[in-house]
């Protein structure tokens, strides 16, 4: 799809000039896979304002057949040292390269001093997060991968459900491994993250990883996990209850589930992050719980399991037309049980868009 | 084992000393865990070349539970903002804390901009890799982990030849799940990186990643995959024909098994990195296959798949006992097949501990 990686370099390129350089060197791989399709393990981008004819990519001799494949429309160099090569080269042309832009956020303090010691005449200038912000807003290319990544888990839960996976006698790891399996019949890579099953006690945990700990009939199972297509990522959490619900477990579950409703009804263009955050934590301080709460409402999701926007709330700036983020809030009772409902929704005008379908009834196994 | 990070944040004092700083502010996740037993995704960890006493941890509200389990031995502090939140107490101690070392080879240079605003009369010292340094040798609780993941991938292997799983009629994708199943009953957390299984002409690929090509009699598949025990990786390259070897295949084999057999016995303490790379790299020019090894012949692992040392022409450095290193040469001919013999090894005084056992006899299945 060079036609979607070349409107991704074009957008850079009106930030490029908006910061007054010439040239945005590219050193994070995600940056590079978005603006050029290429997914090897090393690689720059020298991406130049002024157009196609000053861009060059580069990667190393391990790379030369995909390279070709992936970035069949860009100038090529094979060196190991790719940013070194670009910079290098840069310098030969020091006329169009006055000002060369670089990635202050992710390039180290010892990677900058070599990229200055190579850059000779040409002014290196900070320019953080530029294509990040270009990536908090998904194009339809980008969100018809999360859509098949969010409807793998989905059928992945589904199939575990309807095959008793979830039952008593099973560990948590058992859980795990069967539901990651299911996953990759349904299309993904891999998983989007470690997955995340916490039965009983553990459920009140929030990051728990699966243990051979025994399900057991009266706990809440807490399954938070994700699949990988084209790699992009889903996220969703679901909580069951193994054999009839107590009570206490009903009550919790059903403060989740209005915090959850409340804080995906903000989920809307123009909303200050903050905002969706409050929208859901309400709900569960109003219920009591706000100290059992301990995390924040959700995050940006694409290339990365967790980018910006953030949730929460310190979190800064509005929601926009095709960001894609969680909505997941928590009440973890330590020693007891917690429970978390998360969906992955794209920000749509006028409501948003559900990508994980699972049902969000309390299911009981 | 509180005694190993004990011992290791000893080793670093050592290290703080001879940089004339007072303390580390660690923040890579990786580094943390080595030195603390912390395995969440989010800490820094203020570490005082004095002792314990003025030795901090900081991690998010998400792990209180969890880091009193890991790191019960040092005082917490719990906030979203590791480092910041261990850099502004330091600047309340500043008596203690004149000269702060900080991870610069990992810190960008925004979030160096960040720390410096914190630190007020705080010298930010630029200090990088120290613990890295000490990372490359391994001592014998990393080193058993280390055998506990090449023994869950012998195992895999072992089983999945056992068991024909590797058939015509396969799919290089259905392999490399099944081997990735197999890894996991033996042990492993999860694979140590997206394993590749490249079969007929993709084998000449370096970095293949397997596709939905079927296995077909007559052809070399290249399996490079690895397991991971306490965080700790496993690598290792088989390859195998399926049916009669054809004479070059034979030829080729034999080719990267001489190689591989020199390369490793190079490793020995005292020797320049380089020249273990020229052992192997000899033998494939002689061979007349020089054009054909593109790579360098093997790297350090540990708690990440590639560390240091880098075993390549261009490698700086000298073996030394505890290192562990996997030497990999490959002969890749483009478009009909390609050879490459993985394994792990530990650097010992007379002799390299072979950690990957599997056979390196050419495998007909």
């Amino acid at each position: 799809m060079p036609d979607t990686h070349l409107l991704r370099r074009d957008a850079v390129r009106a930030l490029l000039r908006e910061a007054d350089v010439d040239a945005l060197l590219v050193t994070d791989l995600l940056n590079i896979r978005y603006l050029t399709g290429f997914t090897g393990s090393n690689a720059a981008l020298l991406l130049h304002a002024e157009g196609e004819q000053h861009t060059v990519f580069s990667t190393d001799g391990r790379y030369r057949t995909q390279s070709a494949a992936e970035v069949g429309d860009l100038e090529r160099v094979l060196d190991r040292d790719s940013a070194a090569a670009l910079l290098t080269r840069a310098t030969e042309k020091t006329r169009v390269h006055r000002r060369t832009g670089f990635e202050s956020h992710r390039v180290s303090v010892e990677e900058h001093e070599r990229f200055a010691a190579l850059a000779g005449g040409i002014e290196l200038r900070r320019t953080p997060g530029l294509v990040e912000r270009l990536r908090e807003v998904k194009d339809e290319t980008e969100i018809e991968s999360l859509r098949m990544a969010c409807a793998a888990a989905d059928r992945a839960l589904a199939d575990l459900l309807a095959e008793g996976g979830i039952r008593p006698g099973r560990t948590e790891r058992e859980v795990a491994r069967d539901l990651e399996g299911r996953m990759l019949d349904h299309g993904s890579s891999g998983p989007a993250f470690a997955s995340i099953v916490a039965a009983g006690p553990n459920s009140a945990i929030p990051h728990h990883q699966p243990t051979g700990k025994v399900l057991v009939t009266g706990e809440l199972v807490k399954l938070d996990f994700g699949a990988t297509v084209e790699g992009y990522h889903s996220d969703m959490t679901r909580t069951v209850v193994l054999g009839r619900p107590a009570d206490w477990q009903r009550d919790l579950y059903d403060l989740v589930w209005r915090a959850q409703a409340s804080g995906r009804a903000a989920v809307l263009p123009g909303t200050e992050v903050a905002e969706v955050d409050t929208a859901a934590r309400k709900v569960i301080s109003d219920g009591g719980r706000a100290e059992e709460f301990s995390h924040g409402l959700g995050h940006g999701v694409g290339l990365e399991i967790h980018e910006a926007p953030r949730l929460a709330r310190n979190g800064v700036g509005t929601l926009s037309v095709g960001m894609t983020v969680t909505v997941e809030p928590g009440v973890y009772l330590a020693g007891r049980g917690g429970v978390r409902i998360e969906d992955t929704l794209v920000v749509r005008d006028s409501a948003p868009e559900l990508l994980t379908l699972s049902s969000k009834d309390l299911v009981v196994v």
